[in-house]
C-alpha cells in the first residue's frame, strides 16, 4: 500500500472509464479512488481538441479539489487531445490511456503491425502511432489505425455480440486484417466488453487493454507491490448529469455492485494555470 | 411572407435540427433562420430530463438574444422534455417536433396502429403516444413504441443503406412490422435520411417525418400563404463546439451546400423566468 493516503483521481466523458477503475481496483486494492464521469457532456470521441481540453481541465479541478495524489484520465479521447495540457497545469503525476499501451503493444508484436482502434478523434490524432513508433525506439513498427465510431453506442445498447456487431466488427477490422496485424490496441475504454467477440473474430491477435496497462503504469508510479485483491476497494463515484442507463452500464464496466453516484457540476471550474 | 421582419429561431442537440430547417426553408423561403447546434453537448437522447432541459433554456436563451419572433424546437428529446417548460417561459410562440407530427399520424392512419421510433429519452417520455391519444379524441388507436439508439450513430457515420443497417432496422422494426402499423413517426431528426432504406423494408407503412410537419406548424402560425421555393434562404449558424464532421453531415441533413458555423458559448445564458 502507498504511504500517501491520498485518493487517486480518475475521470472520463462518462462511464467507460470504469473499466480502467476495474483494473486499478485488481492492481491497487488498497487504494482509494474518486471517479468522475461527465455524463453531461458524453461523448467526448466526436468533439474538437479545444472542447475536450476544456471539459478536461474541468474535470481535472473538480478532482484536485478532492485532494487526489495522481490523475489517470480514463479516457482514450482526452488522453490523446488533453494530456500534455494536464500535465503542464496540475501539480499530480498524470496518467494517460495511450503510452502505457503503445509500450504495451510494442513489446508485443513479433511481426511490428499493429493495429489501432479507438473513436474519430483519437485516431485523427495520430496519437498513438506516435506513441508506438516512439516505444519502438530504432525497430521499424507499422501502425494501422481505424476509427469505429459504432461500437460505442453498440456497447451502451448492450449488442455485445450480435450479428449486427460481427457485421459491423467485420467490417471496420477488415483493412487492419489484411494489413496481417499481429496486435491490436483498443484504444476506447467501451471496447474491453467486446473482446469476446472480437478475439473470435481475430485468431492470433494479441488484443491490448489499455485500462490494464494504465493501471499497471499508476502502480509503478506510485511504487506499489501488487497484492490480492480485495473486495473492499473504495470507490466515490460522481457524475454531471444522472443518466438513466447508468447503474446498469457501469455495473457492467466495473464488473461489481456499484453505489449511486453523486451529481455535481464541474462547468465553471478552471485549473490554477489554465486560462 | 411575414410582415414581420425578425428571424425565426431553430435550436437542436446538433446538426439533425437542419433536416428540419431544410422543410422550413422549402415552406417559408422568405423568412430568415437563425440556427443554433449544441454540439459541445450533443447528444440529448441519452441524458436526464433536468439536463435537457437546462440546455434548452440555454439554447433558447441564446436565440431570443438574436431577437426571433418564433422558436423551433428541431430536437424531438428537447421537444419530449422541455417543450412546456420553455412554452412557460419565453415570450414568443414555441413550435416542437411532436404534437405536428402526432396530428399527422393520427390524421394518416387507417388500421389505428401506429409505430414512434425515436431515442430512449424521447420514447421513455411517453410523449408521442399522449400525443397521438389527444389527436385522436375519442377514436381508439393503438401506439407502439421503439427506442433506436443505434440510429443516430448510424446515421452520423453515413451508413444510410448498409447491410449492418438493415440489420439493426430489422432488429428495431420487428415488434412494430408484428403489431400491424401502417404508419410509423420518425420521432428523430436524424431519421429522415434513413427513409429510403426503412421505406424499402416497410412496404404499405406511410413514413411521418416530424420536420415536415413541424414546418407546415410554423407556417401557419405565421399566417403565411406557401409560396415557391427559392434558392435565396438565409440561414445563420451557430454551433456550441467546431466538431471536425460537422460541415459535411450539415450539407447531407439541409440537402444544399452550407456556410462555415459560428462558434459561441450558451453555458451560462439563462432565460429571464428560469431559474
Amino acid at each position: 500500500m502507498s504511504t500517501d493516503p491520498r485518493p487517486i483521481g480518475v475521470f472520463d466523458s462518462g462511464i467507460g472509464g470504469l473499466s480502467v477503475v476495474k483494473h486499478c481496483a485488481r492492481m491497487l486494492p488498497h487504494e482509494r479512488f474518486v471517479y468522475l464521469g461527465d455524463t453531461a457532456r458524453v461523448p467526448y470521441g466526436n468533439k474538437s481538441a479545444e472542447t475536450v481540453q476544456t471539459y478536461s481541465a474541468q474535470c481535472a479541478a473538480f478532482l484536485l479539489s478532492h485532494d487526489v495524489k495522481m490523475i489517470i484520465v480514463a479516457c482514450n479521447t482526452a488522453s490523446a487531445l488533453a494530456l500534455d495540457m494536464l500535465r503542464a497545469s496540475v501539480w499530480v503525476p498524470v496518467v494517460g490511456m495511450i503510452e502505457p499501451a503503445a509500450r504495451s503493444a510494442a513489446a508485443t508484436t513479433s511481426n511490428g503491425h499493429i493495429g489501432v482502434i479507438g473513436t474519430r478523434a483519437t485516431i485523427a490524432s495520430d496519437s498513438y502511432a506516435r506513441a508506438i513508433t516512439h516505444a519502438a525506439g530504432e525497430r521499424r513498427i507499422d501502425v494501422h489505425s481505424r476509427p469505429c465510431p459504432l461500437f460505442v453506442p453498440l456497447v451502451e445498447e448492450g449488442w455485445l455480440d450480435s450479428p449486427a456487431t460481427r457485421l459491423i466488427a467485420e467490417e471496420y477490422l477488415r483493412p487492419l486484417v489484411a494489413n496481417g496485424i499481429d496486435t491490436l490496441v483498443l484504444g476506447c475504454t467501451h471496447y474491453p466488453l467486446l473482446m469476446p467477440v472480437l478475439s473470435d473474430m481475430l485468431p492470433g491477435v494479441t488484443l491490448i487493454d489499455c485500462g490494464s496497462c494504465a493501471a499497471e503504469e499508476a502502480r509503478t508510479l506510485l511504487g506499489v507491490e501488487q497484492t490480492p485483491p480485495t473486495a473492499a476497494t473504495q470507490i466515490d463515484l460522481y457524475v454531471t448529469d444522472h443518466t438513466p442507463a447508468f447503474t446498469m452500464l457501469a455495473r457492467q464496466f466495473l464488473g461489481m455492485p456499484i453505489d449511486e453516484p453523486v451529481r455535481v457540476s464541474v462547468d465553471n471550474l478552471q485549473l490554477p494555470s489554465v486560462r
